[in-house]
């Protein structure tokens, strides 16, 4: 039995938001006994839409994650920008899921090229370019709506997306779309729209969750030759106020 | 519930070794109410140890993929090279996975770069030059043994294959090894080295049954955009003998 | 004197066709002691027009190539996808001509980037992928006729070529365009356009007889280092029944 | 007149030390009416040998640069792996110099391969990848000592320097060597080096002020296109208390 | 202090304009004691606005530069093509300036990709792959005057260049505009069009003038690992009579 | 038939060295009624080894090939590095042939990977990059003689080729060898160590007279939108005292 933390990295989320994401992230589980918690942070933004905000939420997130790591066999970073992946998979020993990550990966199984939506070209390219996977993408489209006032508009988000996602494969020649905001992901829109266009529309909140439980099933982890180990005792001293045992 | 077809693009395997491999591959499932079947084929050579058994495997899976796809739910490429994996994915309705293309998805979601043992440079070069993946190749490791022969030598197999890891770990920076051939993933080298080596060993077979289940279990398939539909009707009169509805 | 071998990696070619192409084949020759032999296989696909067709001609291509190769020189692979390509270099000691590679060869050293015609996207990038060249696609073009009605429609087909070869030009900044389809290519459409688009048409049936004229006369063949030879004893025992001595 | 802001991302630095490095700072200036301040954060790590405390660092420093950034004319971000570096170029309307950055265009304009001493090979070069450069990389060389304690052992430090940056030449075609830490840097290491090995050695800490003078006296900065400005009303609200006015 | 050669590659340049840029080149030193002299060459073409020029002017250049390379600190190509950069670097032992390659790799710290104008595509992509940036060219864009009728048609010019500036912002997502001749660069197209587009235009005459100033002032000069010394008796002998001491 | 201009873009070569070469090129024809005429140039070096020959031979050639271009139905660039390519293929109106375009073209048929000898590392792959080809370069190995004393010396270049040769396929992988340098393609070392060594070896003189027979045949020439046609008149008027008609 896997117990998987789903780490929000952001403050001000209301309980219920969060008990909703619990339900639904635990509804993607593959196995029954395995289970999804969601937290969030003490310190951070309360939404991502900048790099500003993507590398502020995450001293707050390591934080946490150490803080509750001996409670759990993988974690998931909440967002579909991945903040902070490198240096999350660096700190601890449990196997570190960033959604982007395992979504561009799960894409290349099941076509050559993707677009990413919502997302703007500047911004998901250079992420790309980071994961060496930057000739696979075929466009970026963004969505009209700030993060916080999606879920109030879920219909117009769904035909905004539909837009988009259409546009991509018959200008651009996308073989897959992929989700690219986890608020949108917990929308469920790729059932949305399912059976409105013929590529597989990839969202990172499933994805994730059963990455961490394939990953974390198979006892693997990251490398600690592309992930090397701090020195704990200096980080205890300085950063982490002995947090590690 | 997911129906998984391993399909061995093999002839001449004893009904021993299908019922021992298909019998691991069953334990490699995360959803114990799924399924694993192994099947072989007709008409193709006894083991795969050039490109010519390579492609001369695939007539001889197709057939036999077309005439079983309606029991499955998705399917397995019974071989750590993935012989005829585009085809297969334009052919069949269902989800194809390829045990390499998985592995170097998961790998790289764990590590930088990897060695693949055993391999031959100029061939798992060229394979990940098809995945768009050549800069992540740290090294190749061939084993001395043929692969029919692997089984009788387990023990030397895994001597061979731990010499071959930290070699690629030592001189030429790889952050995870994969196995390279089906016979030896099924010895379940991985679980023998799990603690003489510190970065991970990647098992094609266990995580093209997780794949599987994976991307079924989310009503994924392959994109027809990369992957289009041929012609049935032609293909029925042709190549298939009308085994198409 | 060089004696080639074109094999068309099909079935149910007319005896008239067969003999239209090889004195077109000689006609391409540019040495007239050398001799371009048409030869067909027992075994697959009527025409190629998905990647499963040209991976089930491969069977049959590779051993017609083993039980005819001592009568040639070199030899060509009769279709303008290069199928089994790679498993013909690694199985017979003769040099073996992909129409396709050796057409973006050609083309490499008259310009910067091409569009290939009759080509979808997906597939040909792919290929140009696995022949490291995927930088110099221009863009890819269709044609509106199946391959076995192109004959009846040579004009129409002319037409429509010429549009996607002025569009590629125009729009896609083509500096070369290459026949995509070794059916376009024997209706010899290049020179039927040579007048009408001012930049280079490259034509695989003529590029590769001319490349096998080239290679054999200068003793050259594939790399043993990139196109190993495989274990001969085994596949005499398996795949070939006895067909190497 | 260009006021440049030199921001050490750490905390815990001497005053000492902060005056000994503004003093050489002022030193690498090319005009001298120019004017090189350094300033340090109130929170984050004392020195940064890890992902963790590179991203662990950012927070502090965009809130400082927020702070002072209207009493300059440029920021250098003050060390040499450039951390928050994307976060800072969209955050501030003063242009940001990243020292590593700056350093590789340099080096890339005086040969075509460098090293990076001290660097680890998996943190570099993912660095390099995120720049688009990963392929200028000829090798990374560590130095066995803490940062803190590199300034009591300077002459050891040189001497595993030259170490390094001798096998590098010689083993690895490199042909610039790139100081990989910026207390290295200030220990002024190129000029102990200078006469002792035959390729350019480049100092970040130099770079990087020159880099600040020049683009600054050409108004130039960083595009809008490639880092968007971020709803500075959101920020302003949520992460920076009003900073912005 | 710093000698800069300005050394322009043509031939028939007026003593007006030779006296006009000079006065504009020093107005572009960051430090008043240095000083930018321009030179011209012997032989050679009289604009460079094709290969063939660009090769032509190579012979006259180096001719040049190994007679007054003892009068200077640093060289700068006065062509914005880099006319000849890698033998001027191998030949003389003062660091060399290539105008475009400084722009480049300022460009590149300023934005992702680039626009050149004015630029052919073929051409522009061709140069930008040497120096291993064809990844960064968002697009090229023409202007339609002959170099030598520039300067009698500022106003035209600049409202061509914005026309192309601002359709490479909309349409080809550039984040910065590199000036692509020297003769635009000197009607300060920058400053004219400064406040009507909202990305960076770089200047390649007065980035070449900071590059010269920064390398020299640093005692940096190109690797002899890249750029190795010829044989210099070979050359007195041969190419130079006895230019070399 | 073919008169394809061998133009050696040297001064000083003796009328014997010119016939030995004349007749040596004239044997590597496919087809027997062709025929190569070996020309000279008036003004440039005696050698090349070194970027600086490189490029001043270029002039003394462009001008020699526009007086000649007339009688021939296609050039090659008597010179292993392709010194003027570019330039080359953009003045005149028959194809132009570079023999280590031509060869690395051929090599990429054969193999993955090739090693040139004679080369060094920092130029050849600088000249593959150009090229598009610098994933395929294996390595660089020098010869230890003058090109202008190789003749004399011919058993000792052989040697020493074959020690490179050997090292390269056994320590870097090659796949084939690619002769870097003319005086030793004439020597033909090729032939010398055919049977010494088991990958192919490809010489520059043979393979570029076989591409200028091949190309010239086909009517084919370079494509104007990679080379575009310069002005001719001004061309006229400046370089080429009326040379053109």
């Amino acid at each position: 039995m896997s117990r998987i933390l789903y780490l929000v990295p952001l403050v001000g989320f209301t309980k219920e938001e969060k008990t909703r994401r619990e339900r639904l992230a635990n509804s993607f589980l593959t196995q029954e006994k395995n289970e999804v918690v969601v937290e969030d942070i003490e310190e951070g933004p309360v939404s991502i839409e900048s790099s500003i905000e993507e590398y502020m939420c995450v001293g707050g997130m390591l934080k946490k994650l150490v803080a509750v790591q001996d409670n759990y066999d993988a974690a998931i970073i909440g967002c579909a920008g991945d903040p902070g992946l490198v240096p999350a998979k660096e700190l601890v020993d449990i196997p570190i899921i960033g959604p982007l990550e395992a979504s561009l990966h799960v894409a290349s199984m099941l076509g050559e090229t993707f677009t990413v939506i919502p997302s703007t070209f500047s911004t998901i390219s250079r992420k790309l370019r980071d994961y060496g996977m930057e000739h696979r993408l075929a466009s970026a489209e963004g969505i009209h709506f700030p993060v916080l006032e999606m879920a109030k508009n879920k219909e117009e988000v769904a035909k905004e997306f539909l837009k988009g996602a259409k546009k991509a494969v018959e200008q651009d020649n996308a073989s897959c779309i992929i989700i690219g905001c986890m608020t949108t992901a917990f929308l469920l829109i790729d059932e949305m729209l399912k059976d409105k266009i013929d590529v597989p529309i990839i969202n990172p909140a499933k994805i994730s969750v059963k990455a961490a439980e394939m990953i974390s099933s198979l006892g693997l982890k990251q490398s600690n030759i592309s992930f090397p180990k701090p020195n704990y005792e200096k980080l205890n001293k300085t950063l982490f106020q002995n947090s590690f045992r």
